[in-house]
């Protein structure tokens, strides 16, 4: 296993003593030309394939605007300044040349990216990391067979991802745990919030998440409960202003003077009711998860340091709703 | 039924002509001093009355320093501004003498609820219009028996209302639909989003979809599949940043070229099978319902409007980004 020291060495090596970072994009839609916004942002040169002329003739230009768009994000740097370290390549192998990471954002077929895989692990030297941006498809279903599949996993963001930093990494079986400690020191380097998924599993987490909250609208406008336009708003205008800035775990440890424990001791049977309803045949709100919780919100934040958070909650809200109204 | 102008005169008259609109809050924990706090900042005059003494002698001191927090909402007003049109009261019937509204928001508890509208009832005059803050009690069970039931309806808040606008209102059959449609105007005005609830159910709709998240969450840490922490960033660092803008409805109409229809015609397969492993016997993503959902959201924003929205969902996420690199 390569430690992170022996990478860095490798890199420069890689790079002919440059210092600048090398990524390659391989698949230049919404989500590559992000990818490449995200990199180029964060220093590195950006080397960016795309097999559709069309896609590839408009990526510079799309970049900009997203990146004129975002300029909040890093007020020191023009659009210019991040473009210029964008570079089109005319073919995969030019792409790759020199590349640590190579990101993968192709259409979302296996087949396609097995074969682009393959490609990849016979382009791409031994100390390069090959992640797919895939939002269903596990590593072990593209590179099973390949020489270099230790080297290889999924590294699927938020849409797009120079906006919205949560990263899922997910690992095959057959990952190299010091590749995944890389890739998860890659994916901060460039500002990315890099989270693990431990099994691959279909919809890995993020959109099981998603995917449950939008089951849940369905039924209850399916239901004739409320319309669409205002469960969209019970979001919007209601628990959308915490997550920005809280999970809605932290969310309701700071809603009971005794934190998640406490609030599920009041309101988890409401939960459990509503699991019940919509055809659980398990208890939703277990001793043991509400132990499980507890755990991890009292190692973060010891009670007493709850009406502190309190009141960072309550500004950090009151200026997103600043935030709002001067925008809309 | 009276209309909403009837209720305006009636309103001057029982004001004595003075033009300031008066609330009663009965109850002053933290819903209770958040409501007071939003009634003055919209220039109502708050009487609040609470049985207990501790609660009612810090409320001054809570709702200023809750004013302080959230001043960047109403930048023109001091906190000293808005408690100047706080009162305490010595009585309930102190608190709701020549009250337009009365706000319940005392304990989770149907025999004490009952007991104060039976009280808030005989106190007040027929123009006034009683709301519950309750969270899980619809007012069949509160006020069925009462003979100005025809007044009340439930109107949720999220905590802390002087935060978080959305107000779920809840009607009981026997609710007078002009009463219903004047608590919404009442709401809109002190700068609330008011939703409707068309039927009494457990949970309302709010604590349905946070429920909905929150179980899903659950799942995933008791399977191993992802840490707490990890999962409230994947929220947090994720879809948060787009929900402070946008409801999720919205959030996927943005994500495809065509609206929501033809996202869920891309992944709705995900969403049902992550319904059916979780115990749902019926499909999510009926034709039935992708036809309401496009219908209601091209009846808001036709599908050439689409790529406009996304320009302007980029620029509003990559502020809340800058604020939030501000702020922690």
């Amino acid at each position: 296993m390569e430690t992170h020291n022996d990478r860095d060495a490798a890199g420069v090596d890689e790079r002919g003593g440059q210092g600048v970072r090398r990524v390659a994009i391989v698949g230049a839609g919404i989500i590559g030309s992000s990818w490449a916004l995200v990199f180029a942002r964060a220093g590195w040169e950006a080397r960016v394939f795309s097999r559709h002329h069309a896609v590839r003739d408009s990526l510079l230009d799309r970049v900009t605007r997203a990146a004129d768009a975002a300029r909040a994000i890093a007020p020191a740097l023009t659009p210019d300044d991040i473009v210029a370290r964008i570079t089109l390549a005319e073919s995969l192998e030019q792409a790759v040349d020199g590349a640590e990471w190579v990101q993968e954002s192709v259409e979302e077929d296996v087949a396609v990216k097995s074969a682009l895989f393959a490609d990849l692990d016979r382009l791409t030297s031994p100390g390069t990391i090959l992640a797919s941006s895939t939002s269903s498809i596990g590593m072990s279903c593209i590179a099973e067979s390949l020489a270099g599949r230790a080297r290889m996993l999924v590294a699927h963001p938020a849409t797009p991802p120079h906006l919205i930093p949560v990263v899922e990494m997910v690992p095959a079986p057959f990952t190299d745990g010091g590749v995944t400690q890389r890739a998860f020191a890659t994916m901060r380097a460039v500002g990315q919030v890099p989270v693990l998924v431990t099994r691959e599993r279909p919809g890995f987490v993020m959109n099981r998440l998603q995917g449950a909250l939008l089951t849940e609208m369905f039924a209850v406008i399916r239901d004739g409960l409320m319309s669409p336009a205002d469960v969209d708003a019970l979001i919007r205008d209601g628990f959308g202003l915490r997550w920005a800035f809280l999970g809605p775990l932290e969310g309701v440890d700071l809603n009971a003077p005794g934190g998640i424990a406490d609030y599920l001791a009041r309101y988890g049977f409401m939960f459990d009711q509503m699991a019940r309803e919509r055809g659980a045949t398990e208890p939703v709100v277990t001793e043991a998860i509400v132990a499980t919780l507890q755990g991890a919100m009292r190692a973060r934040l010891p009670l007493e340091g709850l009406p502190a958070r309190v009141s960072w909650r309550d500004a950090r809200m009151a200026a997103l709703r600043a935030l709002r109204a001067g925008g809309t």
